[in-house]
This record gives structure tokens, C-alpha cells and sequence, in this order.
């Protein structure tokens, strides 16, 4: 990533003593005063304590933010009044040491549900975790490696895009393998950029690209309570959003970087062998194409047919019909790899032997033509394997 | 089942070599002139060609119906005009030996998806198939042995009911294990009453069970491009449904007789350790607690927690939480078997070692209150095994 880490930021990571592995549990991210942020979260009702509070200081600073800080280890989820009290408690020693105010201080958290949250812990660390700060790829690191649970890889991606003479950069970290583990939690997303933009600004633009990269992916199809984008902009570079020209090149490189996180988060999900891209084509509308992704990606019939390599046109067709859109089958196209199986209502001759090999692979495309209208997307999804059903089964209470 | 069987119904299967197994794989029930129908059909818009005849012919036959004819080991699905063509030569052929109208046959097909329709052979059969017929519950037994595909064991159910000094009987005939196999399809439901009913009677008494049995089960979640349940009365009993006291009478014993024979589908699922029975309580509206149901029914994590007879709430309630009901976790309780685990937002102190064994059994009870209305319902469904995966992944093509 090297000269790709945007100027501004100071990361860092130390052991709090949360996890029972001993790894680092607790990370940081330091942004410059003047900072600008925007969040998306989870839709789920069950919401827990970090993103109640982070989502109240996001509102009161006006998109202000200091500092982000993640615990990994434990969820802050189902923990009641009590749990946000402790996650405020952390917020306001934190701002102490930064000698910011506490709304600027934006909280996460990942790991085990109802379990009451270790503040003592995560306080008595905060000075270790703000004297070790580093402006640096190896801290940038540190962080991804201390915010993930059952990740098996750290994940980060960045862009660098020319503006004239100016430059500006996007860098982005992920955690996140299956949308919940045994009681342990989340997707978690930060994008740093040194470009200048209000929080409005930050906001429109992320939403956006929030539909089109972490909104069409699936492992399983479940909501953590804890899910959270965040995108904080330091405006170090000195290029301003706003300038000519600058907005479309932001969006594709925010696009380009969410694009490869959400794709390293579903190639890393639990038991995991292979990547489906799912090609919705020719849908009356967005929302129409991604219901029938939806369908197909949540079929288990679908899902353990593409762990066996198998070109199953009949269960995904089976799946389209369920969705609740008025297809017509007999005009549905389905392609598996490169060759079309399906074809306006009839199975196509195809190589059967060549469909296997392709879904083989760990990626390959599937392509549902629908002949409603113009819309469509691309969705990422996964094959389901008995190792996913190990890894959440296998867990004794 | 012995004195269940009830009256004007003939039965029989034989073997007309569609199943590479060997097995019979063609069966008939035969009804007396003057038998009354009525049906209810998958919702999935990819309907096989024996659904798209036997609706047409239902209601041009004004409800009518002389013979069911099922083969088992080709669905004649995705087969086009030519599987309708064929369907409709098999029903004009029986049609011949009972001296019957072509509309007052019934078809019904079950196994591989997308393979041409193999009605020459059926046609061959035809004749063995009527000369074998037996009103008893020996061939009533064959008949649901001859519909099934991947299904480990016949499904039965029967029900006898006095009125002043009459009586009447109904019993019913099931195939299905999973909603689609290897491109093998379906749950086929068959239920024989010798009550007197016009099809106008029978279609409304039949939807409103359906509603709170077969539509209240699931062990993957995908919809069938052949699900039929078809209620036939023959009149024998000389009782009529609209004599006084016999609608209610009528209406327990078929909820009676279905929900038993949705309990035996779905416990006899693919891989299936685990009957899960969901109770939805205090919701706004009955749709409203189908998809609180549907949501914790489909979700891979709470699936496979119930594989591993793991207590883990936390994964119902995300799955509540994601649903798209506005419930407030704060009112929410949850049960699991005896106790009560999650009270009103937080977790109960429960007993996990208990927990753990009740959810242990073949069967176990789940309880949700929502707190939000007076509306509830059942619902079946089960655990999701590394068995079932590989039952659904480990088919080469």
C-alpha cells in the first residue's frame, strides 16, 4: 500500500486483555482537528451500545471526529443501559487524552453478545493505545490485524488519484467473516481519505457507494446488530471535494476501495471455497434485481450446489420463481462461467464438464437475464459449505 | 391406519421404469363419479407443466375429479410445450380406461428437473396401473411408497369422526423431504375424505388449513416448482359438510391430519436432526408473526445453532432484529424449551446445560413474544446439519 496511506491519520493497536488469545484487542485511529465523517449502520432493531452512542456524537459534532476506537473481543451488544454508560465512559477518557471533546470520539465494537463490557480494561490501556501512534502503513496494519475476530486475514485496500498537480488518497480496512459468528459479531469498515469534504458531502457519496459494494454481498444472509461504515476525511491533501472534476474521481476511487474490501470480506468467510458473482440483467428496477440476487444468494439449495461445483441451472431457477417478482420463464436466460444453460424457458445444450470446471474455481460469474427491463447488478455471494456449518454448529454452550 | 380408510377411493402403484432404481414410480386413487375437488398450487412462478393442465382442467371440469395419476423420478418441469402436450396425452389415455372425461384426471409429477417427459412409458403402464386397483389401506400404503424420491419413509396420516350415527373419515398421503433435491422437486400432499362437499366448500376449508400447516414449514426455505395438495371428497359416507355441526367436525380432523403429515415432511428433511417448534406470540398480525417466524426459520446461524443444540438467543434475536418488524428489543422475550433465556432486552440467568439437552431432543419448543399485539402462530422447521449440505453439495454432474 506504501505511499497510498492518506496524510492526516495516526494509527495504532495494543493488547487489552478483551480476547482470550492474548492478540490486540484494542485499536485506534487518530484524524487531525477539522476532520469530517460519515456513517452508515446496520438495519438491524437490535442495535448495540457503540453504535447508539456513535450515531448520538455523530449528530451533536456535526461530523466531527477526532478519534475512532475499537475493541475487538466483545460486542457491547444486548448489555442494556448499562453498556452504554461503559461505552461513554471509554469515549470520555479517550477525549481526555486527545483533549478533544467527547462527541468527537466515534466507538466500535466486535465480539461476543451479552457478556457485560470491559471498560476498566479498554480505559486502563487508552494511554498505551495514544503513546504508540504512527502515521505509518505498519500502523495502519497494526489496526486492521486488532479489530478482527474470525477474519483468518487482515483486510485493507487504497487508491491514489491525480487531481492536476495535487494528489489525494482513499484508504480502507475491513473486518468481518460471516455475518455473525458463535455470539461474535459484525462487519466493520473504516475509509480514511485526505481529501477536504464536508460531512453532507461525505455522506451522499457514501450511501451511494454503500448500495453498490457492502449492500450487494452475502455469506448468510444474516445482519450483525453491529455492522458500521465509517468514512472520515482530514482534508491533509488540500484537494477539496468540491473542485472541478473531483467528485467523479472520488466516487470511483471510493468505489474501487470498498469494491475489493467487500470482496476480500466475502472470499474470507467462514468455510468459504468459492465467490459467486451473481449478474442480475434487464430488471424493471434496482430494488427488483436485488431481490432476486437476494433470492439466489439465501438459497441453500443454490448455495450447497455451488459447493459441489455444480451447474445447477434448475435450483436457481426455482429460487428466481419464489422471489415474489412476476418473471416469466419463459424468457429467462441463466449463464453459468462462460456458457449459457438456460434459455428463454428451455434448458440450452452445454458442456456440462466445462460448467463444473468453472465453478470450480474460487470466482465465477452467474448471469440471470430477466427481459423486464433495464436494471440490474452485480451482487457477491458464497457457496455453502459443511465447514460453515462446523464452524457454527460446533459450539458449545 | 386399518378403519380409517375412507370409503370410494381405490388405490394402486406399479413400476413403468422411471426411477433408475427400479422402484414403482406410477400411482393412482381412483374416485367414485361424483367425487368433488379442490387444490392449492406452489406460488412459484416456474410451474411445471402437470400443475399448469391439472389447474386448467380443474376448472373447466367445474371441480371434478375421477383419478389423481403421479409419477414419481421426472417433474416435467422446464420441459415446455412438449411436457404440457405429454401430460395432457397420459390424462386422455387414462381417461380412455375409466370411460371418464379427460378434465376429470388429475396429474402429478415428482423427481429431476428439465428432462423431456417420459409419457410412452407411462402410457404402457396405464393399463397394469388400472387393473390393479384395490379399495385398501394396503394400496393406499403403495400408492404413497410409489410418489416418493428422496423421502426415507412413507408419510400417513387419518382421522374418523362420528356425527349423531354416522361417520366420516379423512386421510391423507404426503411426499417431500427438502423442497428440491438434486433437481429432484416437491412436496406432494393427496387428502381423502368420503364426506360430501361441493368444490367450492373444500377449496375454502383447504386454504385456511394449509395457511397454518404446509404453509407453516420449512427445512430450507425454497418453494418447489410442483407443490400441489389436493383434497378429493367422494360423497361415500352419505354425511354432508353443510349438515349441522359437521363443517367444524370436518375442519379439526383435516387441520388434524395435515399438520401431522407437515410434522412427518419435515422431519423427515435432508440431514435433519432437529424438529424446531417456532411460537410467535403477541404479534400485531398473523403475517406479521409468519415473518418474525420465517426470518428465525431461514437464518443459516440460528440453523445451525439448533445443529449443535446450542442455546445461543443471541442469533434469534438478530434474526428478529433484521426482519423488517419494527420490534423493540427492549420488549422482547425468548424461550428455549423450558426456560426462559432473553426478558424484555436483556439476558436471563437460565440454566445452559439444560438448554443445551432439551434442544438436544428430536424435538424442542422456541418461543418469541414480541409484545406488540395478539396475533401468533406455529411454525416447523429445523436444524441445519453438515448431513444436509452434503446430501445437496456431493451431486456430480
Amino acid at each position: 500500500m506504501g505511499d497510498h496511506l492518506p496524510e492526516g491519520f495516526c494509527f495504532s493497536a495494543v493488547t487489552a486483555g478483551i480476547k482470550a488469545s492474548g492478540r490486540p484487542d484494542l485499536a485506534l485511529i487518530e484524524a487531525p482537528e477539522g476532520a469530517n465523517a460519515a456513517a452508515v449502520f446496520t438495519k438491524n432493531r437490535v442495535v448495540a451500545a457503540p453504535l447508539q452512542v456513535g450515531r448520538a456524537f455523530l449528530a451533536r459534532s456535526r461530523g466531527r471526529v477526532r478519534a475512532v476506537i475499537v475493541n475487538s473481543g466483545n460486542a457491547n451488544c444486548a448489555t442494556g443501559k448499562a453498556g452504554r454508560l461503559a461505552c461513554e465512559r471509554v469515549c470520555r477518557e479517550a477525549a481526555k487524552l486527545l483533549d478533544a471533546d467527547t462527541r468527537q470520539i466515534f466507538p466500535s465494537s466486535t465480539g461476543i453478545i451479552g457478556v457485560p463490557f470491559p471498560a476498566d480494561k479498554i480505559i486502563a490501556s487508552l494511554a498505551a493505545l495514544f503513546e504508540s501512534r504512527q502515521a505509518s502503513e505498519s500502523g495502519l496494519r497494526q489496526f486492521a490485524e486488532a479489530i478482527m475476530t474470525t477474519d483468518t486475514r487482515a483486510k485493507l485496500a487504497s487508491a491514489r488519484v491525480g487531481v492536476g498537480k495535487k494528489e489525494f488518497s482513499v484508504a480502507g480496512v475491513a473486518k468481518g467473516a460471516g455475518m455473525i459468528h458463535p455470539q461474535l459479531a459484525t462487519m466493520l469498515v473504516y475509509v480514511l481519505t485526505d481529501l477536504s469534504a464536508a460531512p453532507a458531502e461525505l455522506r451522499r457519496t457514501l450511501r451511494g457507494v454503500c448500495d453498490e459494494t457492502f449492500n450487494c454481498i452475502s455469506v448468510d444472509g444474516d445482519t450483525s446488530t453491529n455492522d458500521t461504515v465509517l468514512l472520515l476525511a482530514s482534508g491533509a491533501s488540500g484537494v477539496r471535494l468540491r473542485d472541478s472534476g473531483v467528485r467523479e474521481k472520488f466516487e470511483s476511487a471510493l468505489l474501487a476501495v470498498c469494491q475489493s474490501l467487500a470482496e476480500q470480506i466475502v472470499a474470507d468467510g467462514e468455510g468459504v471455497q468459492h465467490v459467486v458473482r451473481l449478474h442480475i440483467e434487464e430488471a424493471k428496477s434496482r430494488a427488483e434485481a436485488l431481490r432476486v440476487a437476494k433470492a439466489i444468494a439465501h438459497s441453500l439449495l443454490v448455495k450447497t450446489a455451488f459447493a459441489g461445483a455444480d451447474p445447477n441451472w434448475g435450483r436457481i431457477l426455482a429460487a428466481v420463481g419464489a422471489c415474489g417478482v412476476a418473471i416469466r420463464p419463459e424468457r429467462v436466460d441463466i449463464s453459468i462461467g462462460s456458457q449459457r444453460v438456460f434459455r428463454r424457458g428451455a434448458v440450452c445444450g452445454f458442456d456440462e464438464k466445462q460448467a463444473h470446471l468453472e465453478l470450480s474455481q474460487p470466482r465465477c460469474d452467474v448471469r440471470v437475464v430477466l427481459r423486464r427491463g433495464r436494471s440490474g447488478l452485480r451482487f457477491l455471494t458464497t457457496d455453502l459449505t459443511a465447514e460453515y456449518v462446523r464452524i457454527n454448529a460446533d459450539y458449545s454452550t
